[in-house]
């Protein structure tokens, strides 16, 4: 026979309440009970059943993420740190992705929607007040993470801009005289939401102006690296060619080395966002530290929060750091 | 009054037919009409009915993904081809991650049975006969990929073992007279579905029997690069150490850096998974290679022939190739 929160409770000597806080991870009980149920539930082979669950909850227990694509590294640890968390507050993900299609996020949306999920984790190629009013009539709650789209949107996110004014002003405390910015995606300005590849090039222009430098080149196109590859780099002008992701800054120096230029000796390369992959990469890149983890893990609690106490818990805007690598 | 797609059929003088297309996506009109319904749509705030449309077709034009974690690159690939060619054919894409927990894994497939997904690909850490029945009364088609299960699921791969023997004859064509193998998830033997990788080392000792060489160092545990450290690597008898994945093999290369053997002159390191951030990396891995890609599409292709010809779409396992790097 199927083995029940009662039997759990019975066997414990506890209520069915604490048996639910036990096992969905919820505050409210101590560690020594919240172990004893744990381990009664695994030696009783107990196992959770969501629609019954669901039905007297009110609620699914499910939370959709939508995402455009997995290509950044970034994206997986954000995945596997918002999955891990639902898991523990006992909620179930669906992540659906959209390739950077305005159309494809809207059905994305409209999917998680009508299988009624209690939540929704977005990272939006979509803004604007069409957009906004679609949103606020969904009656689900959304959080918005990484790319803004208003204040009356819950979002999760760091202080993109001052994290780039940053690391330029990180750059040139190391005497680099002139500076290339490079973000490919904001040849998308004005058609897609970019909104933290915006911020960190506006972070990036803050930054310059602070410093006596010749005006940057700015390389916003997907010829970034034919156009690198015509700029005339020379030791007695060190050039800093700053990223706005740590993928494009990779293919930069593969791009700098293939041409014989050193790093740092002759350019600088600086990127953004510490991708883990680069524990492995010669020269150590020189990048913007972020909580991804963090991030995911505040956007499913602030969504929780929501469901189940009817208001987001706000969460300020995360810290970031420069690390030091080798090339700048 | 909601807006139908008669409405939006009438309003650009097309048939519903047309519309559906160019709303879902799918081949079979010109760039300008499709342009055309899409504006047209997207005016009279045309929303989908998918509720409606699913029970026309007795589907719900959803497939749900099981995958353990994203932290092996490849997946994100992976991840990315299902979701497309799924979009392609007309598929929503729910994709659920387990954590590499047998308990998750099935809680998640009774969650994406529960949503009445059309099918599912299941990338599994279960296995055996309890598990088998399991997936067969489910009345909803499964593709297995990577972690075989048995003969009578449908499954979409490669020859892990001749590939592994593969990459061993290779290395052996390179005068290496001492091998060590690098695969860290056989802790896991007999625990968990680890198919992949159990292939790969079978392949491994097959390939090591054809050459003449000391019996291999097998290393099989988490404290695999302190053992590494400790092993007596000398350049009179040169040493393969090899991976069961580039990720095992990119963590040994950093630490053979690290105390000071070079590589290939001292130690040569052979990959598996040709991951796309090997071209950032130095010395270049050599390593094998599989089509990522294909295998998410034709799982996708496989399982949606099942759906709606009623018989999979059977997939001869797959090839693969030797890409040979600086790393052997």
């Amino acid at each position: 026979m199927r083995t029940t929160i009662k039997d759990i409770a019975a066997a414990c000597h506890v209520s069915a309440g604490t048996v639910d806080r036990a096992l969905n991870n919820r505050p409210g009980i101590s560690e020594k009970t919240r172990k004893k149920v744990l381990d009664a539930a695994a030696e009783m082979n107990y196992q959770p059943d969501f629609t019954a669950r669901s039905l007297v909850m009110g609620r699914t227990l499910t939370l959709g993420v939508v995402l455009f694509d997995l290509y950044n590294r970034s994206f997986a640890q954000l995945m596997n740190a918002i999955e891990k968390r639902a898991r523990e507050l006992g909620y179930f993900v669906y992540i659906t992705l959209t390739d950077k299609n305005a159309q494809n996020e809207r059905t994305c949306i409209d999917y998680l929607i009508n299988r009624k999920v209690d939540g929704i984790i977005l990272f939006s190629v979509n803004k604007g007040k069409e957009f906004e009013t679609y949103l606020n009539k969904l009656h689900t709650p959304v959080v918005t993470i990484f790319n803004y789209i208003s204040s009356d949107l819950e979002y999760i996110g760091i202080q993109e801009r001052q994290a780039m004014k940053d690391a330029v002003d990180y750059v040139a405390s190391k005497r680099y005289s002139r500076f290339i910015y490079v973000s490919p995606p904001l040849a998308y300005s004005g058609k897609s939401n970019i909104y933290t590849q915006e911020e960190r090039f506006q972070g990036f222009l803050e930054g310059i102006q602070g410093h006596k430098a010749a005006d940057p080149l700015v390389l916003k196109g997907a010829d970034y690296l034919e156009k690198l590859m015509a700029y005339p780099f020379n030791k007695a002008e060190k050039t800093a060619v700053v990223c706005s992701t740590d993928l494009y800054a990779l293919e930069v120096m593969n791009t700098l080395k293939g041409i014989g230029i050193a790093i740092p000796g002759e350019a600088g390369v600086m990127g953004f966002d510490d991708i883990d992959m680069l524990k492995y990469i010669s020269p150590r890149l020189t990048t913007v530290k972020y909580p991804i983890v963090q991030i995911g893990e505040k956007a499913v609690e602030s969504l929780v929060h929501k469901i189940e106490q009817g208001a987001f818990k706000s969460v300020p805007l995360l810290g970031h750091e420069i690390i030091k690598g080798e090339s700048i």
